[in-house]
C-alpha cells in the first residue's frame, strides 16, 4: 500500500484522483448537471488510466516475459475497452464506433506525430527499431482492409442487407482476433529477437508487489467502469453545450481521454530519445484497438448489447482509418525521424479534427 | 515420348490425367450431371496445367535466354487464357471478369502469402532479390490504375455511356500490352543483370527434347480447351449445388484451378529456400494476367465474342485488386520474409474470400 | 541589359519571345480569332516562363542561401500562379481547379517520368538523394489528404452544403500554407545538411546583376499576366476547334504550357546525370502548387473572385492526384532509377490523359 501512496505523492497527474469521489458524489447530488459531470469524469478517468497501465506493467513484470508481454498487450487498452463496453450496454453504437475509429486515428497520427515532434525538438535525428513498427502497421493495414469491406460493399450495392453485414462482421471479428494472436506469437515467441530494443524499454520503474498490483488492477477497473457510465451519459449533452458535433466528441475527445496515460509515457520516451518505446506504444495501441478491442466489442454485443453491432463504419471514418494506416506504413519505412515527420502527421490529424469539428451535426 | 511417360510416372499430380478422358466421356454420356462434370473437369485441368508449364519451360530452355524468357513469360498463364477465351466465346463476361480479378488477387495474396508462410515454417528468415518483385508490383500497380479508371469514371458520373467505356477500354488495353512489352525488354534485355537470381531458378530440371516439348504444348493446349468448355458450362450450375455465389466461383474457384500448377512450383521453391522463384512466379503471374491476359481478352472480344467486352469491373473487384497491388508493393520493400508476413497476406485473402462466399447472389 | 540580350541570343527557346508582341497585336486586330490567339499565347508564355525562372534564380543567388531558397521556392511557380489568378478573376473556377489538379499530376508523373526516362536512356542506373524526394512526396501526400476531404465528405453524405465546404476550404488552405512554411523551415534551416546535393544543383549558370534580375522579374510577370488573359479567354473556344474536352485543356494543355520552362531544366539535368536537380524541380513544383498556389488561390478568391472558391474537386481529379502522390512515394523509396521507372510513370500519365481526352464534354 505504501508503494501506491508513494506513487501518488510523486506523480502530479495522479493528484487528479480526487476527482473520482468528486464525480461519484456530484452524480448523486446533481444528476442533471451534464457539463460538470462531463468535465469531472474526464478528469477522473485520466489518472485512473495511468494507474491501470502502471499496475498492468507490474503484473506483467512479475509473470515472466511471454505471459507478461501477453498481459501487457491485452490489458493495455483496458480503459478504452471499459468505456466502449459501457457505451455498448447503453446501445450507443454510434459512440462506440466513433471512439474505435477515433482511437485508431488518434494513436496513429496524434500520439505518433507528437512523439516524433517532441523528440525531434530535443534530438536532431532519431532512430528506432523499425521491425516492430512494420509489424504493427502491417496488422493495422489488415484491420483497415477488414473494416473497409463491409462499408465498401454496403455502399456500392445498396442492398445486401443488415443480416449479411452482421454475419460478415462476426466472421471478420474472428479473423482479426486470430491475426492479433498470430502477431503476438510472432513478436513474443518465434521471432522475439527482432523486437529486442522495443521490449527493453518497459522495465524502467521498480514494479509493485504482485498482490498490490492485482488489487489495484481489479479496483481501478471497477472505478473506471463506474466513472465511464457517468462519462457516456453526460458526453453527448455536454458536447452540445460546448458546440461540438457528436462525431468530434467520439473521434477526438473520447480518444484523447482514453489514451491520456499512454500518451504521457510515449511523449516522455520520445524526449529521452527512447523512440522505440513511443513508436511501440502508439502503433501497438492502434493495432490492438483495431484487432482486439473492436472485434471483441462486436462479439460482446451479442451477449450484452440491445441488438448485435456490426463493423460497418460511416465512409468518412473508413477513409480516415485508411489514410492513418497508409501514413503509418510510409512513415515507418526508414526507421528514422526528425521533427518535421511529426509535424506532418499532426497536420494530417488536424485536417481530420477540423473537418469533424466543422461538420454540421446531421451529417454523421 | 519416354520423357513424358517417365515424368508422369514420377509425379503423382500427373496421375490425375486419367480424369481427362473421364470428363470427355462423362460429357457424352451424362451432359446434365453438372456437379460430376464440374468436379471431373477441375481434376482434369490441374495436371494439364502442370504439363503445359513443364513443356513451356522446356521449349524456353532450348531457345536461348531472351526468346526463352519471352516464351515463358507469354505462355505462363496459358491455362487461364484458354479458360477465359472459352468463357468469352460463351458470352459469359461476368465470369471472364471475375476470373481475371480473382487470378490477380489469388496470385498476389494467396500464392505469395502461402509461399512466405510455408517457407517461413521451415526457415527462420528468408531473403529474396527484391528488384524483380518491385518490377512486377510496379507493373501491377499500373494495371490497377488502368482498371480503376473506367470503373471510377462510370461510377462517379453515371453517364459517359457504354460507347465511351468501350473505346477507353481498347485504348487502355493497348497501353497495358505496351507496358508489358517494355517490362520484358527491361528485365530480359537492358537490365537483366539486376534480375539474375530470380532467373537462375528455372533451369533446375532436365529439359525435354524440342520436338516432344512442342508436341506436348500443342496437344495439351487443345485438351485444356476441350475440358475448359465443359468446365465453363458446368461451373455455374455446380456452384449453385454447392451453395456458392457466382462471384465466389469466378474469383476463388477458377483462380485456384487455373493456378494450381504454378502454385505447386511456388510452394516447393519456398520450402527449398529459393524464394526468388516463388516471388517471381506469384507476382509474375499476377502482372501477366493484368497486363497481358486481360487486355488480350478485351481485344479478342471484338473478334470472337458476341459483343465487345470492356475493362469495367464491379467496384468491389476494383477495391480488392487495388488492395492486393498496394499490399504487394508494401510487402516487397524489404526483400525479407518470415512466416508472419505470409500469414498476414493469407488473412487479407481470407477476408476477401469470406466476403464473396457470404455475399447474397443478387449483389454481384 | 547585355546579359539579357546575350541570354536570348544563346537560347533558341527564347527566340519565341517574338510571339509576345505578336499575340498582343493579334488580340487588337482580330479578337475573334480564338485558335490563332490560343496558339500564339501558348508560344508566348513558354519563353516568358523561362525568363521568369531564370531571373528568380538570379535574385535568389544574390540574397544568400536561406532567403534565396525561400524566393526560389515561392516564385518557382509564378507562371502557373499568374495564369490561375487570371482565370480566377474571370470566374472560371472549373479551369482554375483543372489546372491546379493538372499541374500536380503533370509535374509528378510526366515531368518526373520523362526525367527518369531521358536520364535512363543515357545512364544505366541513376542515383539521387532521396531525402528531398521523400520530403516533397510527404508534403504532397498531406495536400492530397486535405484536397480529398471536402470531396469525400460532400460525396458521401450529399448535403453538408456549400457553406460548410467553403469554411472548411479556408481552414484547410491555412493548414496547407503552414505546412508549406514548416517544410521550408525544415529543408532550408534546421535540417539543411540532409538536402545538400539537391541544393547544389541550382548555382550552375552565372547569375545576372541584381537590378537586371529584379527588373526582368517585374516586367516579365506583367507580360505573363497580359498574355495569360488572352490565353484564358481563347483556350475554351480553341479547345472546341481542336476537339479537346475542357477537362483535357485544363489538366494537360495548361499544365504543360505553365511548366514548360521547368521541364527544360529538369530534362537537361537528368541527361547530365544530375537527377537530384530533376527530382527536386518535379516534386518541388508539385508540392508547391498543392501547398502554396492552391490555398493562396482559395484565399485570394475572397478578394478578387466573383464568389469564394472552395477546394472541392471532381472525384476523378481527386483519384488522379491521389494516385500521383502514392506513385511518387513508392517510386522515391529506393533513391535509384532506370529508364523503366520513367516509362511506368509516363504510362500512368498517359492513362489519365487518354481518359480525359476521350471523356464526353458533359461529364466534367
Amino acid at each position: 500500500m505504501n508503494h501506491l501512496l508513494k506513487e501518488i505523492r510523486d506523480t502530479p497527474l495522479l493528484w487528479l484522483l480526487v476527482c473520482v469521489p468528486g464525480v461519484l458524489v456530484a452524480e448523486q447530488l446533481r444528476p442533471e448537471a451534464h457539463t460538470l459531470l462531463f468535465v469531472l469524469s474526464v478528469l477522473a478517468i485520466v489518472p485512473l488510466a495511468a494507474l491501470l497501465s502502471r499496475s498492468t506493467e507490474s503484473v506483467a513484470a512479475k509473470t515472466g516475459d511471454a505471459v507478461g508481454g501477453l498481459l501487457n498487450a491485452t490489458l493495455g487498452n483496458l480503459t478504452e475497452l471499459v468505456i466502449a463496453i459501457t457505451a455498448l450496454r447503453a446501445g450507443q453504437y454510434m459512440l462506440v464506433k466513433a471512439s474505435i475509429a477515433g482511437a485508431i486515428v488518434t494513436n496513429t497520427l496524434f500520439m505518433l506525430g507528437a512523439s516524433f515532434l517532441l523528440g525531434g525538438l530535443v534530438h536532431h535525428v532519431q532512430e528506432y527499431n523499425r521491425v516492430g513498427a512494420r509489424l504493427q502497421s502491417g496488422l493495422l493495414f489488415l484491420a483497415t482492409v477488414a473494416l473497409l469491406i463491409p462499408s465498401a460493399i454496403s455502399q456500392a450495392d445498396a442492398g445486401p442487407g443488415a443480416e449479411f453485414t452482421r454475419t460478415l462482421s462476426v466472421g471478420l471479428a474472428v479473423l482479426l482476433i486470430v491475426a492479433y494472436g498470430l502477431g503476438m506469437l510472432f513478436s513474443l515467441k518465434t521471432h522475439r529477437e527482432l523486437f529486442v530494443s522495443a521490449e527493453s524499454g518497459h522495465a524502467e520503474e521498480a514494479p509493485w508487489p504482485m498482490s498490490l498490483a492485482v488489487a489495484t488492477l481489479v479496483g481501478v477497473t471497477l472505478l473506471v467502469a463506474l466513472v465511464s457510465e457517468i462519462f457516456v451519459e453526460s458526453v453527448q449533452k455536454a458536447a452540445e453545450t460546448f458546440g461540438m458535433t457528436p462525431a468530434f466528441v467520439g473521434f477526438v475527445v473520447v480518444a484523447l481521454v482514453g489514451g491520456a496515460a499512454e500518451m504521457t509515457s510515449a511523449f516522455s520516451g520520445a524526449r529521452k530519445n527512447r523512440l522505440d518505446l513511443s513508436v511501440g506504444i502508439a502503433l501497438g495501441s492502434s493495432s490492438q484497438i483495431a484487432l482486439f478491442v473492436a472485434p471483441v466489442l462486436v462479439l460482446l454485443s451479442y451477449a450484452i448489447g440491445p441488438t448485435p453491432m456490426d463493423l460497418q463504419f460511416w465512409p468518412g471514418a473508413v477513409v480516415m482509418i485508411l489514410i492513418a494506416a497508409v501514413t503509418a506504413s510510409m512513415v515507418t519505412i526508414s526507421g528514422r525521424s526528425a521533427w518535421f515527420v511529426g509535424a506532418l502527421l499532426l497536420m494530417v490529424y488536424l485536417v481530420f479534427a477540423m473537418t469533424l469539428y466543422m461538420l454540421p451535426p446531421r451529417v454523421t
